[in-house]
C-alpha cells in the first residue's frame, strides 16, 4: 500500500482553499465585516474532509476531480454554517472552535448569524452557477442543489440538530441516538460522495454505494468524536474536551461505554468499505474510513 | 377601474398557503418541534405580498400564475427565514411578530436559530424539484436558485441586515441607508419580480424591467415602514412602534423627516409603475405599488 492519506487529503485542501475564498465577496463593502466573519470561519481550516470525498468520488467514477470542485467548495460552506450557529451561546455555547474563537466570539452574535445564514445560502449560487456555465451538466446541477437542500434541511442536518437539542439531559434510547447521528453528520457525508457521482455523471447503482458509504462513515466519525470527547485532551482535540457530558448531551457512548462504542465504529467503517466494491482505484477511500476511527483529533 | 388590490392578493395568498405546506415534513417525526416552529412562523400570516408579486409577474409574462407557485411558496419561507432571525434576542430583540409571540419566544431561542435555518434551506429543494420533475424548465430552475442565493446572501438581504446592524447608534448617510434598504428590502422584492418572468421563460428586457420594479417598490416598501414605525399603533401595526428609534435604528425618516419621507417613497413608486410599461394588463401591480405606500400596516 503506498497511498498517504494525509497527504492526498492535503492536496484536495489546498484545491479547496484555492477556489473557496474566491467565491466570496472582496471585504472592502459596506457589509464587509459579514464577509470578513464568513472569511474568518473558512479559514479556520480542519481536515476538509467534506470536499475531499466530493472530488474523490468524482475521480472513482472516471471524471477530472476539478470537475467537482465548485460542489466541493459549496459543502464545506455549508459545513462551515452548521459549525458556526452550532457553536452560538443558545446552542453549544462553544467558545473554541479548531483551538481560534469561534464566529460568535471573534465578532459578535448577531454577526455569527448572519455569517452562519450566508455561508448556508451561498453554495446554492455556486453549484447553480457550475451548471449553467456547463462545468456540470443541468440536470447534475439541480439533483446536486436538491440533494444538499434535503440532506442540510429539515430532513437532514439541521433536523439531527434539534433531535440533538431535545435529547439532552434525558435518557433516550440507542436507536434515537443512531438516528441523531445520520442526521446530523451522516446526512452531509452522505451528500458528498453522492454529489460526487453525480457530478461525474455516474449510474444509480453507485450513487447509491456512495451514499451508504458516507452515511455509514458519518456515523463512526461522530462515535468516534464522542469518544475523543471523553478520552482526548483540549490540546490535541483543539476544543474543550468532556462538553458533551458538561452539556447534558446523549451521545452513543454514554449509552453503550467507550469499548463498544469503539466495536460498533470500526464495524460500521468495515461496513462502509464494503460499498466500495462499486467502484475501482479506492485505495485511497478504504484508508481514509479506516484512518477516521482510529484518529487522535 | 375594477381592480380589486386586496381580494386579488388574499386570492394568491390562498394559493401559497394552499400549497405551502405541504413542502412541510408531517411533525410526527423525531425533529416534530423543528418543523412546529417551521409551520408556526410560516402560518404568522402577513400579506404574501412576495409570492403573489411572483405569480402576477409569471401572469402577465403570459404564462398560468400557477407555473410558477413553487417557487412563490419558496420565497414565502426565505422570507419568513429572515424574520425569525431577525427577531432573535442578539439581532431586532422583538416579542411580537405580527401580533403573535415571535419564533423564539415560543419555541426557544435554539430552536428559533435552527428552524430559520431549516426555512433558509428549503426553497433550494422547492425550486430544483420543480426544475426536475419539468414544472419550470430546468435552465429557468438553475436561473431562479442563483438569483434566490445571490439576491438573499451576503450580496444581498443578509448583507443588506450586516449593514443594518452596523449603522445603529451611528449618523450614516442618506446613500448608505438607501443602499442598505436596497439589499435589505429591495433584493428579495426584485427577486420575486424577476423570479416570475424567468419562470414564464420571458426575455432579458421583461427580467430587468421586473427586477427595477421590484427594487423600487422594496425600497418605497421600506421608507413606508420607517414611517409607521414613528405614526403608527401598536394595535394597528400588530408590533410594537417607535422600536426603531429605541433600538439607535438608521432609518431615512430619521435622516430625512416623516413628510420629505412620504414625498420620497411616493416619487420612488412612480418610477417603479413607470417599469409596467413592458407588460399588459399591469393594473394590479400599480394598484399593488400605490397602495403599499399608502397603507396602514
Amino acid at each position: 500500500m503506498n497511498i498517504n492519506v494525509k497527504e492526498i487529503l492535503s492536496d484536495y485542501a489546498e484545491m479547496t482553499e484555492e477556489a473557496m475564498f474566491k467565491y466570496l465577496p472582496k471585504t472592502d463593502c459596506l457589509q464587509g465585516t459579514l464577509v470578513k466573519a464568513m472569511r474568518y470561519s473558512l479559514s479556520a481550516g480542519g481536515k476538509r474532509l467534506r470536499p475531499a470525498l466530493v472530488m474523490e468520488f468524482c475521480r472513482v467514477c472516471g471524471k477530472e476531480p476539478e470537475t467537482a470542485l465548485p460542489v466541493a467548495c459549496a459543502i464545506e460552506m455549508t459545513h462551515t454554517f452548521s459549525l458556526i450557529h452550532d457553536d452560538l451561546p443558545c446552542m453549544d455555547d462553544d467558545d473554541l472552535r479548531r483551538g481560534k474563537p469561534s464566529c460568535h466570539k471573534a465578532f459578535g452574535e448577531a454577526e455569527a448569524v448572519l455569517a452562519g445564514d450566508a455561508l448556508a445560502i451561498l453554495p446554492y449560487e455556486i453549484i447553480a452557477e457550475a451548471g449553467i456555465k456547463n462545468r456540470i451538466s443541468g440536470d447534475a446541477a439541480l439533483k446536486i442543489i436538491r440533494l444538499l437542500s434535503e440532506l442540510s434541511g429539515c430532513k437532514g442536518m439541521t433536523g439531527g440538530q434539534m433531535i440533538d437539542l431535545e435529547s439532552e439531559n434525558k435518557n433516550v434510547s440507542e436507536a434515537v441516538v443512531l438516528e441523531m447521528y445520520r442526521m446530523k453528520t451522516g446526512a452531509l457525508l452522505e451528500f458528498c460522495c453522492k454529489a460526487g457521482c453525480i457530478a461525474a455523471g455516474a449510474g444509480a447503482a453507485q450513487q447509491l454505494a456512495a451514499g451508504s458509504f458516507g452515511q455509514r462513515l458519518g456515523l463512526a466519525f461522530q462515535i468516534t468524536d464522542d469518544i475523543l470527547d471523553v478520552i482526548s485532551d483540549e490540546k490535541t482535540l483543539g476544543k474543550p474536551v468532556g462538553s458533551d457530558a458538561a452539556e447534558g448531551k446523549c451521545t452513543y457512548v454514554k449509552i453503550a461505554g467507550v469499548e463498544k462504542a469503539k466495536q460498533t465504529a470500526l464495524s460500521i467503517t468495515k461496513q462502509a468499505i464494503e460499498q466500495l466494491s462499486e467502484f475501482n482505484d479506492t485505495d485511497f477511500l478504504r484508508e481514509l474510513a479506516l484512518s477516521l476511527t482510529d484518529r487522535k483529533f
